[in-house]
């Protein structure tokens, strides 16, 4: 029972210690990077002003639509009123989602840090935050390559076949719903995400003229987590099946050799 | 002597087998997004002459220029001549560059496929180019952390002043010169693609007003290949000091208890 209370222990510590770590970084995120954020947009908003007031021949009206489908992704070019420079894409909620995306090391990129002292926390933060969420998932998933090579040939099957259709197929069918993606596309983006390339050309709850509910993000997030801890252990079977088969490949050459 | 024989067979079908798997991936993206790519040039150029003849009281160059500044970074809106349609993301070298990135998760985001086939043909091709990046990366490495445990502590500090000095900070000082990025920029650039987060923010060779010499990414790609093994035993490393803090805080927990 005392080895047993230890690792709840342990357990209830890890996981504090990750969101604790977590809120923290968002805090100094949005601290370090927020002022040098309003600066830009107001830099922008002038510039913009400009513009504008030089080619008076277009209406405000027509230029603004235009540029509302070739404003950068940067979030430079302020497409609203401006009473939207005042909203920042640096909330609280939006740093948490990005130092999400750096222990992670999903690195979506749709925000990132522009000042240097930013950039050197996202750094450190990294540095010790990549290894920590390393800790936390292998808990998630009790993730170990022994353990799972004692695992039968069939319950392995059952395993991948379970896991392809609940972290693949149907939050590919929810991304259907929720952000009007094809099904392809949805599949495209949950693989992406959950394999850590995240190039960040499909995100979830970016689309300015969607409805998400409340807790769509919470659930994404849950997703992603148990997610990335059954596509650790895919992948550490993936690397075990290519190193058995180069191990019998070279053998079977050096039967030839023999012969 | 025939162990010996047998690793090096071992090391060469690797290597061999990873650049083949590299190359024909990167020409099965070419063929895929090619074609795609073009119409959508084509269209984008269409609509941009559209809307320069409607707006004929502003210059083209006005204009030109304007946009050469807010151009989207997809590459869709066009900012040259007529003759850089011709010119695709999606030569060789771009499409190498980007298999590159998708099995060692890195995942930029300047180069993505948009269409259905390219994104399919993505996941797969990430499927089993990661776990065959890993095994490649273990051989460059020798990553173990069984291994790693063995040495001694000074030997293990070495390690890591040398891999700072040769991985981060000298390749900092390369950047400054071949990118015009500052010291920190190019830390940050470093860390952010060893790491594989990969924001797509900073890219070496993508600047067109810049003159890069002709190995030059040949150079970056070793230098990422032995970075990721370096940093991979680095996360190694503390993710092992990481557990063993806690189980230390666990124990003086248990012991507070006890008094
Ligand atoms: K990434
Ligand atoms: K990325």
């Amino acid at each position: 029972p005392k080895a047993m209370c230890s690792g709840k222990l342990q357990t209830g510590l890890l996981v504090a210690g990750y969101f604790i770590y977590l809120l923290v970084g968002a805090a100094v995120f949005q601290a370090l990077e927020r002022t040098a954020e309003k600066q830009e947009k107001m830099a922008a908003a002038q510039m913009k002003e400009a513009f504008l007031q030089n080619f008076t021949h277009l209406t405000v009206a027509e230029m603004e639509q235009f540029m509302k489908v070739r404003a950068s992704p940067n979030g430079v070019y302020p497409v609203g009123n401006e009473s939207q420079i005042e909203e920042s894409n640096w909330d609280f909620s939006n740093s948490f989602f990005f130092a999400g995306t750096v222990v992670s090391t999903i690195g979506y990129g749709t925000l990132r840090p522009k000042t240097a002292g930013g950039q050197i926390f996202c750094v450190f933060f990294a540095l010790f935050g990549i290894p920590l969420n390393i800790v936390f998932l292998h808990r998630v998933g009790t993730s170990s390559r022994a353990h799972l090579l004692k695992i039968k040939f069939l319950t392995l099957l059952f395993f991948l076949a379970t896991g392809i259709l609940v972290f693949l197929c149907l939050p590919s069918l929810f991304f259907q719903k929720t952000e009007g993606w094809s099904y392809s596309e949805g599949i495209y983006f949950a693989f992406i995400t959950l394999s850590t390339i995240g190039f960040g050309d499909y995100v979830v709850g970016k689309q300015p003229d969607r409805n998400y509910f409340s807790y769509y993000r919470t659930l994404v997030a849950i997703w992603i987590l148990f997610g990335l801890a059954w596509i650790a252990l895919l992948f550490n079977l993936l690397t075990t099946v290519l190193e058995d088969t180069e191990k019998i490949i070279v053998k079977d050459i050096h039967q030839i050799g023999k012969v």
